[in-house]
């Protein structure tokens, strides 16, 4: 599943996707009992698939393998356990008193099909299954098991991760990097530095990767939301402003966003730390460039084409 | 703070409840950095402090003591993850989708004092915290981190925890005893058995006494929501079958539903493992047996004074 389904993804990131969905169908079927309320399972599975671009736990399995990926059950349940979080909060994003919105990933949101209280336990319910997913993997690697939770969790609470992002909304006053940074860049940083934790690798070379990737991705998503009706992405347009979100591509302008898209992204190839599959995972994070935003969407926007539809 | 202002909690349950208070402040001052959002944090606070009876803490604390607590600070983690859990399932309960509650413990809710996006972020920011507390603390102690966090996830979440337990109110049909086992006994379940993990101990055998008690719980809190009148509880009475909700009291009849109760905290103190503070722990529960359904209460329903309230 892309956003862009002309771009074929690299080698390797296939069977990466083949690994995150047998890995959460497994999650799944590790709580999917007799004994558990049918309707919350249902709603808690219309939430994680099917999935969107998955690149949280694709990058978070990228960066395992390029530490050497020892332990893969491990870094399969750091993977998933942050694609777990991720869709809870797209869960709760949509609910009324947020988004309010209806559709996700071209279907029903899970309160317009579930009812808000089911929207509301499931994405409960999708946090908690996502420690469960690192308790149960981290029994066989108790020392990285510690480490592991603090990254993900980090990403996620507060105070700078994906809620505190969230919250970021309800603020009267808010700098549009530090939000930026929580609501979106937290995860992409969980998602680098847990995938070397689940390979017993030391974190801190690979936070930049995941905090240029993280960053990059909110100015595409700031760049296509105010081009919606030229790409489709799923979810109608416009929406920041229309939430009085902040937003980049309002602040600099959509060529100026563009220009620092293709800066972070760069700094990301740069931040790539030292190790066998260097050149490897250089090459991923530039199809994820093309994936984000592509070449020919920057063009018309170089061109010119897009700028009248800023208001 | 206690349901009944007049009876006095057994000796070392204060020194309990003093450690309970200082250990949720300093996992506060972890997270409230000067980078946090202001309205969240205060949120958060709010479902947080003051407290309720803090029954399950001091449940996980004191089976952590009898078992001797060789690792306090791990067991302080437990106790406060479970109350953060618990209080981040009240912020979610009393929202506008489930009970529509304007009033907890005397205050307004969360959602009423900070609007619903906040409730919604506050709660899901808690139960982060919560793990992010066990996170932390199973540094020290690797080997009871991976059971410590399976114990709460399972008390918690699908497919038997208190989401789970809620989630049944959404469902068509639910047997009462499933309900209630997963709403509040799980809960009871992952406070005794944490406090047995972070000393160290097999939590097998204190699996009954969370069983037993957690029911006895539910069943007081029946009980006293129909009798909302006669006791002070803080919230409107009579919620239970306002909401349509599964309920002992209403199965039984008040004098079947005390009775129930008696036998289910003779089972809880029957159920306390061998263990040189037995009597001690034996002694707590029937505190806490007193504290539940004080005993004028029990006399007063069995004189038949209540009965007629009975709708």
């Amino acid at each position: 599943m892309s956003h862009f389904g002309d771009i074929k993804p690299p080698e390797g990131l296939m069977s990466m996707n083949l690994r995150i969905e047998q890995a959460l169908e497994q999650q799944f079927s590790r709580v999917h009992t007799a004994g558990s309320p049918p309707r919350l399972m249902a709603a808690m599975r219309h939430a994680v698939f099917p999935g969107g671009a998955r690149i949280r736990p694709q990058l978070c399995l990228a960066v395992a393998t390029a530490c050497g990926d020892d332990a893969s059950a491990l870094s399969n349940a750091a993977a998933i356990s942050i694609e777990l979080l991720h869709c809870a909060s797209l869960v709760h994003d949509d609910m009324p008193c947020f988004d309010d919105a209806d559709i996700r990933r071209g279907l029903p949101t899970v309160h317009k099909q579930f009812g808000e209280p089911l929207a509301l336990l499931a994405g409960d319910a999708l946090i908690i299954l996502a420690y469960q997913a690192l308790a149960q993997a981290g029994t066989r690697w108790p020392q990285r098991l510690a480490p592991l939770l603090q990254i993900v969790c980090e990403g996620t609470g507060a105070p700078e991760g994906i809620v505190a992002g969230q919250a970021w909304e309800c603020e009267p006053k808010v700098a549009l990097s530090q939000y930026q940074r929580a609501k979106t860049g937290a995860l992409f940083v969980a998602s680098t530095c847990a995938g070397a934790i689940a390979a017993g690798v030391d974190p801190q070379p690979w936070r930049r990767l995941g905090d240029c990737l993280g960053e990059a991705y909110q100015v595409a998503d700031d760049i296509r939301d105010v081009m919606g009706q030229a790409l489709a992405i799923g979810k109608p347009q416009g929406q920041d402003a229309h939430h009085g979100r902040p937003s980049s591509a309002a602040d600099l302008g959509l060529v100026g966003a563009v220009n620092y898209f293709r800066e972070l992204m760069q700094a990301a190839i740069d931040s790539v730390p030292a190790c066998p599959a260097r050149t490897a995972m250089q090459k991923l994070v530039l199809a994820e460039s093309e994936r984000l935003l592509p070449q020919h969407a920057r063009e018309q926007i170089a061109r010119g084409v897009m700028e009248p539809g800023l208001a």
